[in-house]
């Protein structure tokens, strides 16, 4: 097996680079006398007191405080609320005490789409002669001032079930001309709705079951928010439904003003049919009336029949309206001394859908208190990183992941050449019992050894590493047990354009439910006019422990990549994880894939001939910089612009979203789904080609890592 | 005018740099005592003495003896003469005394077309009754021995006229079903029969006209060769009629033994009519026979008419077939000693057509030559280079650049984050008057350094650079009159896959012609069975000091490329270049472009904040590798895989070939000619698009050079 040859290949390097740090901190202590600055300023590492010191600083209340700041106005992208919150940013980045180097803002116009306020969406129930039997709620109901604001809830986009489940329905009742209402989960958004039009499905509304989001518990009376953490009836899970991310009208170009843009009737990755999102209790009354459609059971659905209902119809009328708008990110940067031209950025997206608490301000709330902690101790002169730290305040997230794509799109070759890794902390605190983290497997090192430095809020003397483990663990053959990392093979947040268009070694960090507990799909009140800083410091991590502990693991792992002087990204451990993908990808496909790689002897040569001579590695700086530029390109090498011709942004081979459900190796995967079912030696020849690509990339990160020429 | 803002800010930033080399220096001389060993050799620049004794090392007999040893044979590519010269220069690199660190073999399996030696092509005029009354000559006519190996002579492909040509025929003459003999010259070989498809033509031959190649002359008895440098009556031109480069099988991946192939119906990029390439002896006769289509006026065509001919048909048998087979690269390596992480790549190709002597073998000498002098210094431990040397000796160029794009698929990332710079010597001397230079605006300065330190052949104490200026120049605003270097917008040689693929900076350098004595299109052996030994030291280069001349200011660039401290790329050549394609685009579209570029205020504000504080360039050897990759990454930012989604491979937006006849900005001046000729909005889309692209990669490419953020 060719791979596996490659992978211990690139195991040996791991080795090898073990090695060469060992040397190079032994050369760089002998060195001192009469030589000049720089030589002792090239040797920079990373110093503990300063984590150590760092980690003491970062303040549960200070995040608290910035959360009811970031929280006042609902601040949704472009409004007037988002503007607010850009203000604030840059005024706390540009703060003489506890800033940035430098912050700015960069503006987009961007291609959204929003509800016509003099003209709302509705969804009803109407007669024959079209007289209106039930409205749906335009509204969430209030419980709290937080939800009387005028912009809360107009909402934008909607979506559906699963291909299976349109085929289930279509064998017993015609869908033609039909609304269909589903649950949320199981498949995204977009798809969803994408789904359902080939049935000639006019229509589509979701809502979010409690079952799936309350552990069933229903009742505003005494069971959910105000009362606990559960989604009140009338909440409403907002969303993009967008399949694509990034600006729809400029497509791998940054939106800016006199930028090219097509046609809005060429845009792809958007349902053809108009979605609109309800809350369960009018989805409950409206189930009942398309009762023959029925393939949710919900033992609610009787008791609350209207037999009036019954044998009406839905009328849905959607008004929205798309309009290029000016969206910003805010940029703030800490300059590094040693290699200001390698960045490690930080970043999360600014705007919500209402008031936005848990998402996405907890995590802008953690990335100030971050900033506030770095940024006063480089204007009081106690530290300077070795490398640049770029932050991030995105813009339109929720529409499409749209101002991090943008941004990734304009600078793509300085990124591209430069950036180490982007840490991605959106939703800081998910729920407050454990660490969640999801990365490049390169990056897995880092994160443990800054995770163990952090104690476990509420626990006495664990550390969050302790604790994690306990939550969420597999078996390594290199390192026995430890926490599993998650991947990022999808587009839920801003590291996709990082990951899937530039190939950049990236993470998402935050802390998360205790699943004993709980079967709640996500927070309850995600997406809705609930997720509030009252709901936020009452139910997701009252005291905002949580937080702290996101904030210190987060920003210790900045502070890691910033200051190390051999990058702590670990190759062997990525090679373990391509081993783990390649295993899965065997059994997906056992005689198949052992045919064509079985044959492969030559690869088998060329890796024996990679091992530099371990000489090569005694210290410089620049044979230093060498093994750096050698792991932070590793990912780069896995990229490929032509390999997923229909998916959108996806260039890198070894982690996408994948039709076939397989995240690793998803091209190989999903031909082989396609070449299976259909049999035809044309979709064969795609499982042929997939493996190529991937062969290719890992053959050509071998070379990256292992040979210098 | 944005871009004319950018252009000033990329200048601005080229004296920055300058004052970065001076502190560099400055810095360095400075360091000594008890610093570390790397110190000082972090420090080290271009060594002039070791430039002087390169130079004088460099010899035209060795040059001549190496030409002797690779014409011994013809050596197409994959033949039993290709292997004897990958061996020859495999011995010759891996020589104990003067070879390079490491030299081995690269195998790739191959998709090549072959006359088939059991039925061979054939040409003929036939009566209706398919008598035979006239046959095309199958090999060339032999002067010397050397026309007599049994391998001369197979051709493979053909081509024809401009569409203009078979639009002004087609008025007057039904071209269906006809065969189309054309003369080289006008338009690419592919393009031609490409061309003629379209209007039912049959079948193309195509030949050298005399006019074309021999300044008019065209008896073998006293006028051609042996008797001169021109054509003989039988000379066949050969040549790949390919559109594409790189294996056809393989698009974007390295055509190794176990590599996914898509069916050789799916090919593209080959035109789809057999061609087939003939003497102009042949080519007099047969258009005497087709002379109701002539529209080439030859004089001598009445002379030679013969009348039985007349009425007759031209049958064309092609019999050409289709095989895998393996093409090596023979590659070498000099390791470098302080940054062997940064590749000067230096090739030309190994295969020919027949014996090859100029095209390709005398590139190969001169390559043979610098590796030898170097290999040498290295040898004895006299000297190593800053950077690594890589050479490449390409397989199968003929058939499509295949080796050279091969190798760029196979180490894609590895060579795009690590490649300094690509010099290709592949025909070192067309003539011997005076240089020729061709390469991207950056490298323009190092090419003038180099060829004023050589001194021109046959010239007394005139260097190579004063007296290319006198048959080449053009005037720069910041230089003054210099000599014209010119574009590699197309595939002509092996930099098509660096230039366009990769987007690493390029050039290309040789000997050629003076003008005024020749109207030749090239040499008129070229890709005949004449370029042999014999002509080429007999009528291109007796004595052969115009290949010492190419060779030691080819290799004198490569040295200074290799171990300069700070890369002698300068971009503020290439924003004055920048704005000259700027003008000719602006010129080209007046009113449209302005129009759309003058509203970009946004773009003005941003410039403006571009420049980094100079105190950011104060030495450490960190502080040069920054500098030196923003020099090394800068074309890599003018790179955009989705720009020109028909031409295969091509990538590179600043430079490309173009349909419209503008290879500067070509994506904007294809656009604007098919916009103009349709006026359809949707063609004026396309160019707004192509400004955006343009804007962007320059704007990118600006970024790069003055943001360290």
């Amino acid at each position: 097996l060719f791979w596996s040859k490659v992978l211990i290949g690139i195991l040996c390097s791991a080795a090898v680079l073990t090695l060469g740090i060992l040397i190079g901190h032994f050369g760089i202590t002998k060195s001192s006398g009469s030589a000049p600055s720089w030589v002792r300023d090239v040797a920079k590492d990373v110093d503990e007191s300063l984590v150590e010191k760092f980690l003491s600083e970062v303040d549960n209340i200070q995040i608290q405080e910035n959360l009811r700041e970031l929280t006042k106005v609902p601040h949704m992208a472009t409004t007037a609320g988002d503007e607010q919150t850009v203000k604030f940013m840059l005024k706390r980045w540009q703060d003489p005490e506890s800033g940035l180097d430098q912050a700015w803002r960069e503006e987009y116009m961007v291609y959204l789409s929003f509800p016509d306020p003099k003209n709302p969406n509705s969804v009803t129930v109407v007669t024959p002669s079209d007289a209106v039997l039930h409205t749906v709620r335009e509204k969430e109901k209030p419980y709290t001032a937080d939800q009387e604001d005028p912009e809360v809830g107009k909402l934008v986009y909607a979506n559906q079930g699963k291909p299976s489940d349109y085929e289930l329905l279509n064998r017993t009742i015609d869908l033609n001309g039909t609304i269909a209402i589903t649950r949320y989960g199981g498949a995204g958004r977009a798809a969803k709705a994408i789904n359902a039009a080939p049935y000639g499905i006019i229509g589509v509304l979701v809502y979010t079951d409690p079952l799936d989001i309350n552990d069933g518990l229903m009742s505003d009376i005494n069971e959910t928010y105000p009362h606990s953490w559960y989604l009140p009836p009338s909440g409403v899970e907002r969303g993009s439904f967008k399949n694509h991310y990034g600006d729809m009208l400029t497509p791998y170009l940054a939106a800016k003003e006199e930028t090219y843009r097509i046609p809005a009737k060429n845009v792809t990755g958007i349902p053809p049919i108009p979605i609109q999102p309800i809350g369960f209790e009018d989805a409950y009354i409206l189930i009942c009336v398309s009762v023959e459609s029925l393939f949710v059971c919900l033992p609610c659905c009787f008791t609350l029949l209207n037999l009036n209902l019954c044998s009406s119809d839905v009328k849905l009328d959607i008004f929205n309206y798309e309009e290029v708008r000016s969206s910003a990110n805010v940029m703030g940067v800490i300059r590094g001394s040693v290699e200001p031209d390698r960045y490690v950025i930080y970043g999360n997206h600014r705007d919500s859908w209402v008031h936005g608490a848990i998402d996405p301000s907890s995590g802008t709330s953690v990335m100030l208190e971050l900033s506030r902690v770095l940024g006063k101790m480089v204007k009081q002169g106690k530290w300077r990183p070795r490398r640049s730290i770029i932050f991030g305040s995105w813009g339109a997230e929720e529409f499409g992941l749209i101002g991090s794509a943008e941004y990734t799109e304009q600078y793509f070759t300085k990124l591209s050449e430069r950036t180490v890794a982007y840490i991605n902390v959106d939703i800081a605190v998910f729920a407050n019992a454990t660490l969640r983290a999801s990365g490049m497997p390169s990056v897995q090192n880092v994160i443990f050894t800054a995770a163990k430095q952090v104690d476990a809020p509420g626990l006495d003397s664990m550390s969050v590493y302790d604790n994690w483990i306990q939550y969420a663990n597999k078996t390594s053959p290199a390192h026995g047990t430890i926490p599993r990392v998650g991947y990022l093979s999808g587009a839920g947040s801003d590291y996709a354009a990082f990951v899937h268009y530039l190939g950049i070694t990236s993470m998402d960090i935050s802390y998360t439910y205790d699943r004993s507990k709980t079967n709640a799909r996500i927070y309850p009140a995600y997406h809705t006019a609930y997720d509030t800083f009252d709901y936020a410091s009452k139910f997701i991590d009252p005291g905002f422990t949580s937080h702290q502990a996101t904030g210190r693991t987060a920003g210790n792992i900045l502070i890691r990549l910033a200051d190390s002087l051999v990058l702590p990204l670990n190759c062997s451990d990525y090679a373990e994880s391509l081993e783990e993908y390649l295993k899965t990808a065997i059994d997906l496909a056992q005689s198949y894939i052992h045919r064509h790689i079985v044959t492969s002897s030559a690869f088998h040569v060329k890796i024996n001939a990679y091992h530099p001579p371990l000489s090569h590695l005694s210290f410089s700086p620049l044979k230093v910089r060498m093994i750096n530029d050698q792991l932070m390109l590793l990912d780069r090498a896995f990229l490929n612009p032509l390999a997923f011709p229909d998916k959108y942004g996806y260039r890198h081979v070894i982690w996408a979203s994948s039709s076939a459900g397989q995240p690793t190796f998803p091209g190989l995967a999903d031909a082989y789904d396609k070449a299976e079912s259909s049999g035809q030696s044309n979709d064969w020849d795609k499982v042929h080609y997939h493996l190529s690509v991937l062969s290719q990339a890992i053959d050509g990160a071998a070379h990256m890592l292992l040979d210098v020429i």
